[in-house]
């Protein structure tokens, strides 16, 4: 990466994900921009930005985790002070978009909440997004501005191509991520399987069926995200039941609420690998996980926009 | 359905897909209002809507299908004719959302023309959009006014219900149609399969394998549209090549470009079942073709929205 | 008050102050949309409307208290998915309008957080604000859309008017709060004094000086909100030093941050007088303080907003 | 021309006119960026751009001829897909603005339709328009971003110039075209005269009368564009009827839809000269027909956007 | 005219033309809603509306004429008012529409007044315009919001009907003007004429031709509006000049600026005809000035709007 | 002050205040740039901008004060041109912003005209704000684009420094001014005092106190700007009555309406100090009037802002 810093970058952090903006800022040679998110005693949030941005491209790095809400506010805050103070452009780099799974109207009289957040970040002047794995792929059309949209494949397949697993299969843990599991298996050259889930009526239970062979193999289960860590605790036990032999989980996004790490941990999970978009305290790294880095994917990115070059290649799988 | 029409209400049709526009207003005990299109001598197309529509809520129903450009041409002028003319609401129905396959940017420099076009009819001056199966429900998240999202699936498997097939199955043709097949499935009390298509390595041919259980079933492959029918057509000589009994299959548009009917028809399939979204002229009802009209779910919805009365009841599948 | 509910009024409360809005709802003589926030495990919010809005001219209360960032979230999420339900009209009931001091760029590099949040409302989707003393009357013209700016002090005057003090004087905490103390002065017919605070230089101490006769009377401290309630205490101190007789407190919003309470109990106060724009948990009604409601101003103004009447009178003091 | 081209300038062509674009190019010692228009199956169009744009000034080329929703359809996806790859800005070449007759609302009901695609250009995201000679000059008013407007009549007056016709008159074939005339009759030198229609009733035939001396002259008919070719066929028909003796006719925009160059052909005209701002295909450049390049204009334009001089020559006539 | 004033409508003045507000008020059967126009001391303008507008389907009637910039603050500020004070619609009346000229950007570096004047209409709230001959009818299309544009024409032409002047010739007093010139021609069943001005070169004498037949006929000199009154005095002179017996001239707008009204009492024009789209103040009315109203056709215009009727007929001219 | 003229760096000024803007181009070491404001027979506007502004960083100069429509709309008009001129960046500077004190909706249906202007300036095309002294600071939230707000207190308060006044004491003309009072106050290390009023009831006279001490001081009465002088005359007269010495006053804004000039000369006032941001003609400059200039300071914010250096350190008062 041959990354030239001019006098107009500078890379600010706020508060979600610290150590991963340091990262980033580590890797493209650099150094972060003075700022510092203030909370005043009724919990109002002011940014404070110490250096002159005036003509400057800057970036922000923020993820929208948990706490969503003030982790959005900061940034929305910040982007207004950006804009008065005269910075040329405003980059965000969202490693993790919360809400996104909020992304269509499902029922009558639902919220997009996804595009409501995007036209926010829109009002308050923002003038790109630079994000990893959205919930889906059509969120960047909810933004009129550009969006350069990485991808985690890389990373997680990159890490089960160098365990080199023999008779492996890549298992989807529900009907929705068939596409993303066909994706890494032709990267690893293995057959897939998915979790089947049928209603038997309405209130009565749910039906868990494997579609696909799994039994005797070692299955990687792929899903986008990990929250309250059910689905994949119930998809491991699934395979487990029905015979596969070792079983890996991965995802890009580790949301982990609730008791997510102890259901993971308790799991037939060998290896659960997730990458860093969302912080993880230290008290939440279950003794099973296994953290990979995207702070090499962003400074890329960001050293490709800022220097004119095309992100082409950070897109291929 | 009890319609009250008030003397603001008025429909009007373009020329996309007439005999659907006059079945709704049949539907709703109404009359079309008065307009044509009238192309010059060099092409350009000019609207003229012949009864005054000032102060009335406005519906316009047109497919933006082929020919998409001047459909949707059309269907833009239309809007600025009936703004310029002070009409209060412009209320578009959109059967068919031609483009709705181009709502993510995969590669660099992709345009999202699906949310392109949802910017220009809104740049026009739309009010509502009222529309069935969009290829992604996120697509609604591209509006910024109201969407309503009609589903064919009501109209798919009610006929597939009342047509009783036993020892059934329902097969997506692609790993993006798990879903939808669940929903299906779930309706009529079935299990499901799909074709799963894996690359060999780049350049080399593509190998073709059916996940879940197929064989000695009779099978229902569904899918949200069909273009070419090479997806269809070959998803139907895999299932009969490994043994499955009776194929039927439906689909909710029926774009049938290039030979479509032909391999249609010349596939194993028992029963190709489409609704009227987009026109199909007469040369193009295949022989195992059967058109549903998705009329009375469109003048229910209208009827609805007029009568400032939920629609709530026509998103349940 | 003459109020014509027509079946198109509907009004809904979030979770800042659901008190309130039943209060209002009742002097309304109509009733509580359904309507309920989701908290999921992952903090993210959903909002869910659970009757018809389309068509409706729905009001919505919400203070943007503490938690300010998802008191403000959950408005904005209610926000579009009423514009996407079709409601007519989407018209804000804003008691306690937070950020507001945040309403000016006073150093370099500030944001104006009133201003952002303004953009976002309308970003949303809002059509029109209901609020009460904004920290700046111009604040009103950070919208776009009709802003109804109702005030605290017909509430606060009334109180005080009827306790019939004899040889008041109104005193203004700071220099900024003089025009307020004006114009309670002008109601109750008494003199005025302020507590001016200057600095003796860069880092040294700050004097506090009474300007106005104000030892031997009965004072009325006003100011718009009392947050950490260090300014309205050593005010209170400051005059009871210097002799004031019985030092009475008032403000419209009740913010009560930190240890707010137990300092006002503490001070030489005998009544710190607010109102219920901010709801008040039993624990933080203190000993001395007295509530006022607000809801009859908001359900005045709401009707006369819903039946197209002038608002006129109740901008009168 | 001294253009310097930096490495920010890319200029692409879309359909409607290859030839001028790669002419313009070459007038600019620059190359065409690669790019292809693809269309599906279904008729559905996709713009592929083969070399990264990012932070690039582009020029696009295209004129919004025949088939002009087609032509106006790539163009918008084009914009798009520029804006998402972060072009910086999106410069449009539009030789010649289609629907650009449609400039007003003649009659009730009638859309603007030239103000309706400046909507949609500048709802894409275009941020510049160099265009020749619109039907009405104040469609430069309809657009918010700048317009330069070139003239095609030094082309056409240049051309005549040399030819150094003797004993000329300028004839205006409609009452609208006088203005032109007088234009192209102050730089030639030459009296002007007009082709003079009246009604003599509803129903009743057309009076033609010419308005002014052109008996034993010989004129030039001059015409922003020709489409039918019935006007200026006639016009020429009832100038040779009156007596004039050799007679020209020149346009700037040759459109030439249905029998077109027959009519012409078969008319009395000398030589019908026209400019190639709408690409002619061979066979429809009729015998008498001289086609002059607007392709050094062009190029002499946008030499001087890019190197950010003044066009003010270029305006001149 | 069957004008159903509901209690939503209100019309208001401004100070440039209060004499055809209220006869249109009068015509309407209708009355003037109460507002007046304060001026401050340092020149600032204060628009005061006195009663209540909420909910109202409002008309303000102001010309852009004399002082102009004063008369559009005035009505931008009104906008401001109204909408902030919650009227419904805001429906502009402009009879006289200054800046109109000023419509294209004929050298490098012009403004587009015209267009910008639309801006801020739009920018500041309006909702419908109503005007009167536009100095170009392309003007509609600088406007989003309806337009609906009245003709002077039919008060000028009946107006002359009725005179029945015998062996008449409608004169245009400019190559600009032809067009306008041949609608009144066709209305009266008269030829058509106009004033040729050519310059022999750069700084040399300016030449004026007469191109027609009007020796000895009566003449009718037409114009959209008479400013300097230069142009239609020497026109008139120039048709004396060459035996022309009894000559006319008639306009839409009156702004008559600078001497111009000696100037047509110095002419050899019978009678000058205009209408009070812009008042005339007594002393400008000279003594062959014939002074119009076009009040029933705002009237009609405003009723029909008002009532959702078609202004269709009150297009013909 | 080391400013790097590049050639994109241009400064036109309008008619309100030619000498000051000529101050600030010799500060800057630069030329003013070719333009004027020509003014048509019927009063129309028209700026000609003499010299190329195409890519260019512009700077245009003009004071929003009497006649405030006037320069108003030269302001509008010029934005327009160096808009649709292809300038890069259009920065006002905006020494005076008249209509400030119409900042917020004080009663019903009134407007916020500084809103409107703000909301107008923005529509034109403008990028950037330079003012000075706003009535409220909250005016530099109105606008979305970037505003550098200056401060008149160091010019006025180092005059008043270097005079060395002894025993002094800064007086408030009215109970709004208190905040601006205390900051000069701070500066020159001296107590303050108030100009109370208050109304004995509705019709009856207004009693004025002041508050503080004042008697046997030497005054400095400062308010933001004097208009009519009334309030300044009648404070330093009651203070003349209360026994203060020497009296001096000051404001950043000479707006001198009506009789301003004899009514500040004829009260006890020793010297009246302003600054130029508003032209004073020779007729105005009282005997008792001392002017200060302000474009060092506009010279030293423009300098930094065209260099992207923070602004930072002209904030400090």
């Amino acid at each position: 990466m041959t990354f030239t810093v001019n006098d107009r970058f500078k890379m600010f952090t706020l508060s979600s994900n610290e150590p991963l903006t340091k990262d980033i800022v580590r890797h493209l040679g650099s150094e972060l921009g003075g700022s510092n998110v203030q909370r005043f005693s009724d919990g109002e949030v002011k940014v404070n930005v110490e250096e002159s941005v005036r003509g400057g491209e800057i970036y922000v790095v923020q993820s929208i985790a948990h706490p969503s809400s003030d982790h959005l506010m900061e940034l929305l805050i910040m982007i207004d002070a950006l804009k008065r103070a005269s910075a040329k452009r405003i980059n965000l780099v969202i490693p993790y978009f919360g809400y996104s799974r909020q992304d269509r109207k499902a029922r009558s009289r639902e919220p997009i909440t996804a595009k409501l957040i995007a036209n926010l970040l829109q009002a308050a002047g923002a003038t790109r997004v630079i994000t990893m794995d959205l919930h889906a792929p059509q969120i960047q059309g909810f933004f009129d501005i550009a969006v350069d949209h990485l991808l985690g494949m890389p990373i997680l397949s990159k890490y089960f191509a160098e365990k080199k697993i023999e008779n492996g299969v890549i298992v989807a843990p529900n009907n929705g991520g068939v596409k993303a599991a066909r994706e890494l298996a032709d990267i690893l050259g293995m057959p897939i399987a998915f979790i089947d889930k049928r209603q038997t009526g309405p209130r009565e239970s749910e039906i868990v069926n494997i579609i696909g062979d799994t039994a005797g193999k070692n299955a990687i289960i792929i899903d986008d995200l990990i929250d309250t860590g059910k689905t994949i605790a119930s998809a491991a036990q699934a395979l487990k039941d029905s015979g596969t032999e070792t079983i890996y989980a991965c995802c890009t996004h580790a949301v982990l609420s609730g008791n997510a790490v102890e259901l993971i941990e308790q799991a037939p999970i060998e290896e659960m690998v997730v990458t860093d978009t969302i912080q993880i305290p230290e008290e939440k790294q279950g003794k099973n996980m296994k953290v990979l880095s995207a702070a090499p994917f962003f400074a890329e990115a960001i050293s490709r926009v800022h220097n004119r070059q095309s992100v082409d290649k950070l897109f291929k799988r």
